[in-house]
């Protein structure tokens, strides 16, 4: 990358990339930045900005190449890697996450979940082995992983995220509606679910202000 | 409200509500800037700002009363008033909005859920009825509906998003991994997962960077 990304720009980067892979499933070869702002309600100069901002891909008059672009930019987010995960709670958001579609060909590979649920322990979910939560630390100190899933509930959230500390695991999705103190080195993303209930509310309420 | 209140300030808004209902539930009754900003990693001086934006509650040197400040927060979010929602897809996502515990609790009642495959149809699911997605219309134009959660696969998703445009709904709670074109009195509100996944796949990338 070229010197500071800000924010605003990597909270971009998602959208660049899921843009550009649905133009290329569409066969579109070639887009101009007037044409990539209008699909990403962008102005073509802030998208030109961006892309600057990503390494230099400016190419003003011939229009970015899509399957180069979304190449570079799978490579900025990390998508080239392959990260190990577990998902902590095989209940329904849990389920979800293991039988969500595009994560394991974007290189995000689930390789065991966690319950304490008798019933769920010994099953698997989308091909993936529900292990039994007490087994935890024996499974990280067998394995590496990369970033572990919290679906669990939030009065549960932060006594195993210390133990994911303490078993060698740097970044954390927490979807428990709760936010998690952590150490510096732990890298945590939150999908609070309610929070953006909420922020639809907010404008129902608030529509035509 | 007094006046204008930023983007930033509103998505901040569910966090003061989620941290305010788990200190009444703490039973802290008060709280000063300086515990409230410590909690939610904001400076003292930011939540006197925030708290003076959402309607001068500022009684400084006494702290907020946490109850009073909660139940204003939860106003301002339209929580107060009952949300009648749809779930369109009975699939992984559906299923796990149908089941999260918090939004009936806070005025989101879903009343139906919709689906094309004909194991689903006609079960319930966390006492939803779930129906076929051609009723959609008939359901629409007997039933008042606030919010409709798309949980779709991409590719149905703009084509429902109409249908419920036409249907009479003006508000769409997004999961499908795909920006809708929508008229401007519809509002919509994205659950983009594989954007934030990505994002933390970013950090992990440049992590001391």
């Amino acid at each position: 990358m070229a010197g500071y990304v800000s924010d605003a720009v990597i909270r971009r980067l998602p959208g660049y990339y899921r843009h550009l892979r649905e133009l290329e499933a569409a066969g579109v070869t070639s887009i101009s930045s007037q044409e990539l702002g209008k699909r990403m309600q962008l102005t073509p100069s802030q998208i030109r900005q961006d892309i600057n901002c990503f390494g230099g891909f400016g190419r003003q008059g011939y229009g970015y190449n899509v399957s180069e672009l979304k190449g570079h930019i799978g490579e900025i987010l990390g998508l080239d890697r392959l990260h190990r995960m577990i998902i902590l709670g095989a209940g329904s958001i849990g389920t979800a996450v293991a039988h969500y579609p595009t994560f394991s060909r974007e290189g995000f590979k689930t390789i065991a979940m966690f319950d304490v649920a008798t019933d769920k322990i010994g099953t698997r979910m989308n091909d993936i082995p529900v292990l039994p939560m007490e087994e935890l630390e024996k499974f990280l100190s067998e394995n590496h992983v990369d970033i572990a899933v919290l679906a669990l509930p939030a009065a549960y959230a932060q006594e195993t995220m210390n133990r994911l500390y303490e078993g060698g695991v740097r970044a954390v999705w927490n979807f428990a509606p709760t936010d998690l103190n952590h150490p510096e080195d732990m890298i945590a993303v939150n999908v609070h679910l309610s929070d953006s209930l909420q922020i639809l509310s907010y404008r129902i309420a608030h529509r035509g202000e």
